[in-house]
């Protein structure tokens, strides 16, 4: 008998009739004997009708009104969910993140989780219940309802497999694992069996769309292993750990094109000492997650910052910047919004050499413009031109030998 | 400055057109200079729509569940008015059941309001915000999500008056108030100013759906005045009290009809001492309601109980009776689904003779035929055809004088 934390995403438990199928996979574990404790997300579709319907009644919905609003998504999901496990003869019980003792900080819509209680979980686990857990969601010691931004289903899950000590940590979505390049995209792509934290998290931070960082960067921390893989099948996934065999051998295990980022070149600031410090407190206090980050010195004692933000916050960026650019007493925004993040990812290029001039030469014979460049131990990042990006992916991935 | 309980229901917050109206509503009252409390419903069809997809998973949902599942219709609610409260530029802040510190007994779908921990909207409050609290839900002591029943969002609010010791209590509904009887059947119904709780009660349980008797006695039992009137105009509505100027100079104030009541005779059953005791047990197990009921005593010992019940709840009500006619060893159950029950209601029947009679003889002019008679202090409750119940409303209120 296994722990088994699970998690089914909102296109798995899309529609009553699949979530009658979730209900009969779980049943089919339950009766291998395991302890199940499963998280889900909203219906998929659900959340953007809560947006919009937010929208409809207030340009600028509060993000305190927006969590309590967007709660109510995983809210059905798990109620709906132990009923279809009620109606195959599973016992099975459902916890929003409040019931659960998810507690997190007090920044709505991107709360952060401080720690869980995870006593009634127990109780009910012994019991030989099933748990629903709502996933996204918790509660802040005011006993506000928060939301964990994107991704935070995934949280969700490897949290409680931390905090319950799991046996094992199952991330059910529809893909089939994690690929070597998006499938859709590059032909050649291969299914990896496994892939180190490491790997999973620049794959995630540089657009891979299986998994949020946050979520891998606490799996890393708790040393969560989990395993990707899809609830509309019984293929076998990826397992996402520490140390994976051979690691070292392969110099790039993965293609990664990241298109929801925008380009913001901040130009002529006073080249001055705390410049860059007072613009990126600016954007980190308006939660604005900056990616790649480039400073060039220009004439004349004045400087030019470029960084990339993701789409959705390029608005927010420009009016955070504002303030801070008047009191500079200098300096222009620009947003450049047609550009695309490729990055190779390998733990093996820490000591494999010539990966960046692979990278490049590949892009360079393709004709593809390089405008700026980041570097990791494990990473190699370019920013694009976003309608050459996937053909930049391909001819990446078979300079690699990837496929 | 008034502190004011408001209460909007799901027809008033039907969908984002109608909860921006409700907002500006509330804004003008806020600018008044009125401490404001609104507890509004789930958006009409919302719980609907839930029912369905929960009976689409399971046959036979959990009642734990269901709750879970139905808080979320005014979950949204709560925060969508709050937002557009926001957006007209009104501060406002929205509270589940269980932030609103209502605390009910553990019966899941039926729950009973036990405590109110008005502390956290007594903060708000005087910080000058609106308070939204989202109705016909509350909390129980191991933090589950309970709800309460029909109509349980008017309970919500004459609940929250009671603990906030509030000046005014208005129900904002599809009508303009209380009528002597409903004016899509009598055409010559009238609105009353004024009614007194005992009255509004008897009508309420009478099929009066205005509103539900249990949040007219809850308002009774704390004194707390209320008013229903419409939120689609502003016509004054009829305000509900313990006295009523000129009570008892009219016999008769109202005429109700019940459609949504079923009969259901228990027939040779052992006649015995204790039988009506345990059937009536079995029924109050299940948490159902029996309104009417009449025993006859039949040939050869065996007894006859006749009694109504909810509509909804005639297939419980025929199980909950099956294992009670076992034990005692005899007895069928048949129950009438095409009945209705017709009410005619007057504090002042206590001191006026003859309402019964003149019912009885104005149904008899008409041709319908009476199958159960029920009567209490301020009422007269009949039994007949559910085919013939609007025509005898119609020759009822013509009888008593009531155009």
């Amino acid at each position: 008998m296994s722990r088994i934390v699970q998690k089914y995403g909102g296109t798995s438990v899309g529609d009553v009739e699949r979530i009658k199928n979730v209900a009969l996979r779980i049943k089919a574990f339950r009766e291998e004997g395991h302890e199940l404790v499963v998280v889900v997300s909203a219906r998929s579709g659900v959340t953007n009708e809560l947006i919009a319907r937010a929208q409809a009644v207030c340009a600028n919905p509060s993000e305190r009104e927006m969590d309590q609003l967007l709660a109510i998504g995983e809210q059905e999901t798990i109620a709906l969910t132990a009923m279809a496990l009620h109606g195959v003869g599973v016992d099975a019980v459902s916890y929003t993140g409040a019931q659960a003792g998810i507690f997190t900080d007090t920044v709505h819509t991107k709360a952060k989780i401080k720690t869980i209680n995870a006593q009634p979980l127990e109780k009910d686990l012994k019991a030989g219940r099933v748990i629903i857990v709502a996933g996204f969601q918790g509660i802040n010691e005011d006993g506000q309802i928060t939301t964990l931004g994107r991704g935070g289903s995934d949280l969700t899950a490897i949290a409680l497999a931390a905090a319950l000590k799991a046996d094992k940590c199952e991330i059910y979505t529809d893909v089939d694992g994690v690929y070597t390049a998006d499938p859709r995209v590059v032909k050649t792509a291969r299914k990896l069996d496994e892939i180190s934290y490491d790997e999973m998290l620049e794959l995630a931070s540089s657009g891979s769309k299986v998994m949020q960082s946050r979520s891998v960067e606490f799996a890393a921390k708790y040393g969560v292993v989990f395993e990707v893989r899809s609830s509309f099948n019984h293929n076998p996934g990826t397992i996402v750990k520490q140390e994976v065999a051979y690691m070292e051998k392969v110099a790039v295990r993965g293609v990664a094109v990241d298109k929801d980022q925008a380009k913001v070149v901040v130009s002529n600031l006073p080249d001055q000492p705390g410049t860059a410090a007072k613009v990126f407190r600016a954007l980190a206090d308006a939660s604005i997650i900056v990616d790649m980050i480039v400073q060039n010195v220009g004439h004349a004692g004045v400087a030019n910052l470029t960084f990339t933000v993701p789409l959705t916050d390029t608005a927010k960026a420009k009016k955070s910047l504002e303030p801070v650019l008047a009191k500079l007493g200098g300096g222009q925004v620009a947003v450049s919004e047609g550009i695309a993040k490729l990055s190779v990812v390998g733990v093996g290029m820490k000591t494999h050499s010539g990966v960046a001039a692979t990278l490049f030469q590949a892009l360079a014979d393709a004709g593809v413009n390089i405008e700026m460049i980041s570097t990791s131990e494990i990473k190699i990042s370019v920013i694009i031109d976003k309608a050459r990006a996937d053909e930049a992916a391909r001819v990446a991935h078979a300079a690699f030998g990837l496929g």
